[in-house]
C-alpha cells in the first residue's frame, strides 16, 4: 500500500470523528455550497469535460445542472430527517414484571466511504456525483478514486468541493481526491481498515473485484458496486398501430441515446413473432440505420464494444436487423434478432453489450415469453409496452419482473433515471452487489448509515435528533406514533 | 447436496412465490395464530424445553412470554405499514425541460430465508424466534435448521406453527423445519440458489463459516450473523456510594443471569484503579462467591466455558476475584482483574467467555480508560456507569461509543433486550456480520425486503400499498411529504 493512500485513509478517519457529528444545518450547506462552486467553475469545466469525454455541450450542461440539483436535494434531505429514524420509545418505571428503559435511536455515519467516480457521468456519478453527495450527507467522509479517462474534470470538481469546504471553515479532509490511477490504489483504498464502506459504478469484473478485495478484510464492509442491466423490455402489444409506433420510436432513441453509455440503456426486447414484431422490427431498423454514429466516451469503451457486438452478431441464429454504418464502427448503433430458443441456449446473448445495441427476441407465445423472462439475471430495470387497460397480462409480468428488477416501467422506456424520493436504481445480483439499496434518490444515504441505541440517557448527553425537544424539528416515531413535536 | 434439502428449498420457493403477495392482514393473522397456538402446547412445550436445555421453569415461562408477544408485535407491524416504506412521487406532465413520470416504491421481500435456531433462547431466537417472526411478517418464507440441542422442543414449535398455517388455509412450505443436525445441511441451505437471506444466532466460528458459504454462491446474499460480544462497562464514579453500590449489585446480577449465558452478558468491567475500585471488586466478590453454580445448556457450552474461563484465568497478570465454587465447576461465576497493560497487550483477554464470566480491567486514568475502550473491537452493546450530570465525561465516552456499539446504556446493564421501535440488537464487526440492521424489535424486519420502484402504472396493477386510495391505511411519503391519505 503506498504512503499516500496510508496518509489519507488516515487524514480521512481523523475528519470523520468530528465531521460525523457535524450538524444536519451544517451538511446542507456543505452540499449547497459545492453545488454554487460547481457552477462558479463555468465553462472550464463544460470544455474540459467535452475534451476529455467526447461528450457533447448539451449532454454536460445537462448533467452538471442535475449534479447541482442532486447536491440540493440531498441537501434538503438531511434536514428533512426522515433519513435519521430517529425513534423514541419513552420509560415505563411501572411496568410488571420488569420496568421500561427509555430507549431511543437514531442512525449515523458508519465511518470514511471510498467512491469510485464512473466514467459514463464525469459530472453526475463521480467526483461530486450521487455517492459522493449522499455520503457527505449521512456524515460520512470521502476518499474519492479520480476515474483516469476524465482526470481534469475530476480535479476541477475536486476544487470545487475544496472551496465550499474552506468557504465553511470546515477540514479540507472530508474530501480527499486520489490521483492515483493504478489498479493496485483502488485495492489498497478497500483494504484500508479505517474504510468503512464503498461505492461504484461501472463493469462487472470491477464491481466483484472490489467485492472480493473487500471480502478479503478482517472487518466486512458494504460495497455498493452498480454493475450494469440489459433492462429488458417486454411489448405485448396486439396490434402495431399509432399508440405502438410512438412508444417504438421513443425506444428507437432510448438506444442510441448517448451512445447508448448509460446502465439503464435498453439491450433486449421481448415479443411474440409475427406481424406485430415486424412491424416493431421495420420500424427500429428504419430508425436505427438513420440514427448516426456516436463518438464513445474512451478508447477502452470503444473497442470493448466493438468486440461485444460483432461477438453477439456472430452467434447462431443472430440476425443483423438494422446497423447506422455499413462499415464497422465504434458507436455505431445496432439492432439484432434472435428466437427464443437461440436466445435461452446461449448465455452469450444475455451479456450487457454496453453501448448503443439491442437484440430483439421472437417468442413464440405468452408462456415463451414469461419463460425467457424468467431465464433473465437480476436487472436494474424492466419495462413493458401494453395498451392500457390490459390488466391481466400486465399483472403476471409485474408480479415476476418484482423479483428481477428494481424499477418496472409500463409504456415508457428505462433511460432517464429521475432523481426522487420513490427512485430504485438496484436491482437483484447482477446488476448490483446488494439490491437491497438505490443508488439514485433520497435514500441513497441509507447505504452510509447504521442506527445505534440510546438507553437511559440524560437529555443533556442524547444527540440533538433524539433530545426531547425536538430541535432538530424531525418527525420521528414516538412510542410507536409519527410526530413532529417535542417530548 | 441431500435431496431433502433440495426439495425443502423448492418447495419453500414455490410456496414464496404467493406469499410474497399475501396481504398485510394475512401476514398478522399468521403471526398471531402461530402465537396462539404456541400458548395452547401448553405444559408439554415448558416440560419439554426443561429436559432439552437445562432452563428452569420460570425463565422458559419468561420466555415463551416474550416469544408470543415478539410474533404479535411484529404482526401490528406488519399492518403499521412504514417498514414497507411506500413512497409516492406523482406525475408533472408539463415539467421543463422534461416531463416527470408518476413513480412509486415499496419494500418487498427478498425471497426465501434460511434460518438458524440459537441454542440459549429455545423460543426467543429459535424455531418460531425473532428471525422467524420479522422474516414471515416481510413475506419471505422460512427454512428453518433446528438446533440440535433443543431438537425435540423445536419439532413442538413448528407443529404449533404447522397449525397456524392450516388454521389459515396457507401452504404449510412457507415455513419448513429441517431436522437435518449434521453441518453440512446448514451449509446446502445457504448455498442452495432459491435461499436469499439467512439469520443466525450463535458462535463467531458459526457466524463466520455461513459468510464464507455466501460468499462462495454465484449470487450474493446477505446474511445477519449475530457472533457474540463482551458488552464493555465503563464505570466513571467518583465514589464507592450508596448509588455505585446498588448499580454494581445489577452489575453482579447480569453477570450470573441465565448462567452467563447471553449475548450481552457483561464480559469487561473498565474503570480507574483505587479505592472505588477496591470498593467495586470487594462487593462484586462478595456476591460472585455467594452466586452458586448454575446448570449450563449443554455440554458443548460447558465444555468450552470451562476451558475459556481457565484460558483467560492463566494469562499473565490476571488475578482471580471471586469464584462461585472452590472446584473448576461449568457453570460456575467468575470474576478476575487486571491492568490496562496486561489487557491492551493480550488479544486473548479481549475474547467472549460464553457464560458467568467478567474481567475488571484496571485503567492509569482517563486517557489510559478511553484508550482501552477504543482498542475494543465492534460490540453489540457497551454501558457506562455515571453521576447524573456529569455531561462532559459522558460525552467523550459516548462519542467513542457510538462508534463501536449498537447500543449504549447510561447507569444500567446491557441484559435484558427490550423488544421495541428503538431497539438495536447488532453492532459493527465482529459483534455482528452487519451493524447497520438489527435482530431484536420491529426495525428486524428491514433485514429482509428490498425496495421496487413503479413507474407510470395504471392504479389497478399496482401492488395494494402504492394505490391512490392507500386501502392500506399506511404512513406514505407523497411528494415528500408524510400522510396516510389517500391521493
Amino acid at each position: 500500500m503506498s504512503e499516500l493512500i496510508k496518509q489519507a485513509c488516515d487524514k480521512s478517519y481523523e475528519a470523520w470523528k468530528s465531521f460525523k457529528n457535524a450538524s444536519y444545518a451544517t451538511r446542507k450547506s456543505l452540499l449547497e455550497n459545492i453545488a454554487t462552486e460547481i457552477e462558479n467553475l463555468g465553462d472550464e469545466l463544460i470544455q474540459t469535460a467535452m475534451e476529455e469525454t467526447n461528450l457533447p455541450e448539451a449532454r454536460l450542461s445537462g448533467e452538471r445542472a442535475r449534479t447541482c440539483n442532486q447536491l440540493r436535494v440531498y441537501g434538503k434531505h438531511v434536514t428533512d430527517g426522515y433519513w435519521a429514524a430517529a425513534y423514541i420509545d419513552t420509560a415505563i418505571p411501572d411496568r410488571k414484571p420488569l420496568p421500561k428503559a427509555d430507549i431511543r435511536k437514531i442512525n449515523q455515519s458508519i465511518g470514511p466511504v471510498v467512491v469510485f467516480g464512473a466514467s459514463n457521468f464525469p459530472f453526475a456519478y463521480s467526483t461530486a456525483g450521487g455517492d459522493t453527495a449522499s455520503a457527505l450527507a449521512a456524515g460520512s467522509t470521502v476518499l474519492l478514486k479520480a476515474h483516469p479517462a476524465h482526470l481534469k474534470t475530476s480535479k476541477l470538481v475536486a476544487k470545487a468541493i475544496s472551496k465550499a469546504l474552506e468557504n465553511l471553515n470546515l477540514s479540507q479532509d472530508i474530501f480527499i481526491h486520489i490521483e492515483e490511477t493504478d489498479f493496485s490504489a483502488g485495492k489498497a483504498l478497500v483494504q484500508h481498515p479505517n474504510v468503512k464502506g464503498v461505492g461504484f459504478t461501472g463493469s462487472h469484473t470491477g464491481g466483484m473485484a472490489l467485492v472480493k478485495y473487500a471480502q478479503e478484510r478482517e472487518e466486512p464492509i458494504p460495497v455498493f458496486s452498480e454493475m450494469g442491466s440489459i433492462n429488458p423490455v417486454v411489448i405485448l402489444h396486439e396490434n402495431y398501430d399509432d399508440a405502438l409506433q410512438m412508444k417504438v420510436a421513443q425506444l428507437a432513441g432510448a438506444i442510441t441515446l448517448g451512445v447508448g453509455q448509460f446502465c439503464t440503456n435498453p439491450g433486449l426486447i421481448l415479443m411474440l413473432d409475427g406481424p406485430v414484431l415486424e412491424g416493431v422490427a421495420a420500424q427500429l431498423s428504419e430508425a436505427i440505420s438513420k440514427s448516426g454514429v456516436g463518438k464513445m466516451l474512451h478508447p477502452g469503451i470503444e473497442k470493448a464494444y466493438l468486440e461485444n457486438y460483432k461477438t453477439a452478431l456472430s452467434q447462431k441464429g443472430v440476425e443483423l436487423i438494422a446497423r447506422s454504418s455499413d462499415v464497422d464502427l465504434p458507436g455505431m448503433a445496432v439492432v439484432a434478432k434472435t428466437s427464443s430458443e437461440n436466445f435461452l441456449s446461449n448465455p452469450k446473448l444475455h451479456q450487457e453489450v454496453f453501448g448503443p445495441y439491442s437484440i430483439i427476441v421472437a417468442c413464440k407465445d405468452l408462456e415463451d415469453l414469461l419463460n425467457v423472462y424468467e431465464h433473465m439475471e437480476g436487472q436494474l430495470t424492466s419495462s413493458i409496452f401494453v395498451e392500457p387497460g390490459r390488466f391481466e397480462v400486465q399483472q403476471v409480468f409485474v408480479d415476476v419482473m418484482s423479483v428481477k428488477a428494481g424499477r418496472i416501467i409500463v409504456n415508457g422506456v428505462p433511460t432517464g433515471v429521475e432523481v426522487c424520493h420513490s427512485m430504485v436504481h438496484g436491482g437483484p445480483y447482477p446488476s448490483t452487489t446488494d439490491g437491497r439499496f438505490t443508488s439514485v434518490g433520497q435514500d441513497a444515504i441509507l447505504r452510509w448509515v447504521r442506527p445505534v441505541s440510546y438507553q437511559n440517557f440524560e437529555n443533556e448527553v442524547l444527540p440533538d435528533g433524539l433530545k426531547n425537544a425536538n430541535p432538530l424539528n424531525i418527525p420521528r416515531l414516538v412510542n410507536g406514533v409519527w410526530t413532529s413535536e417535542g417530548l
